[in-house]
């Protein structure tokens, strides 16, 4: 579950495209669904969306990829995740982020951290 | 502020007199607070406490100590904790917690994980 949990939301945050992405994050997030990272800390699906299309401005044509870490109980999950330039050895940057689900599945909240910023 | 927040929450663990810990686990998290790790999933003081007094019954004469990381941002904190022997030079147990606050500056829910489990 988790794993594909893991992979839709980096997919969401890997779309480019202002349709596809919105309807990417309604599908993971619940309508009042949250994200709280070091930078942004917000509610809802647009704004999480326009979080997402930040991200994507400021680093142009990097992609998310899973990490190493995917652990989950009861109806919380935790993973890492890479940003790195498509093929690179090494990640630009290394995000640690918890989630918690509602009863429908879809993502009440995500709590991010990083593990490695870009230098 | 987080290390201060980490040392109350760790000494709320250590703390084997039914009172002493009633009143600290009421200082800590507000009157809906939650806890949720990967054997318990509980809200309210009493419920909470109880888990506590659960892990200490579980692990008698441990005492937990702050980890590695300690990382805060917005309302939410991240830290590791060791379970281990007083003195001990290998922790027993390794967790992962993710804390939010509330207004007050309570803990309004912990999200824990674990790093490493008791063989």
């Amino acid at each position: 579950m988790t794993a594909t949990l893991v992979e839709r939301y980096l997919a969401a945050w890997n779309e480019t495209d202002a349709d596809a992405r919105a309807k990417a994050v309604a599908l993971l997030w619940t309508e009042d669904g949250t994200y709280t990272d070091p930078m942004a800390d917000v509610a809802g699906h647009e704004a999480i969306a326009a979080v997402i299309a930040g991200a994507q401005q400021m680093f142009p044509g990097l992609v998310f990829t899973a990490g190493e870490v995917d652990d989950a109980h009861h109806d919380v999950a935790r993973f890492t995740w890479h940003l790195a330039p498509e093929g690179a050895a090494e990640p630009l940057a290394v995000g640690f982020d918890v989630v918690r689900l509602a009863e429908d599945g879809r993502i009440r909240q995500v709590i991010g951290f990083l593990d490695k910023v870009p230098a």
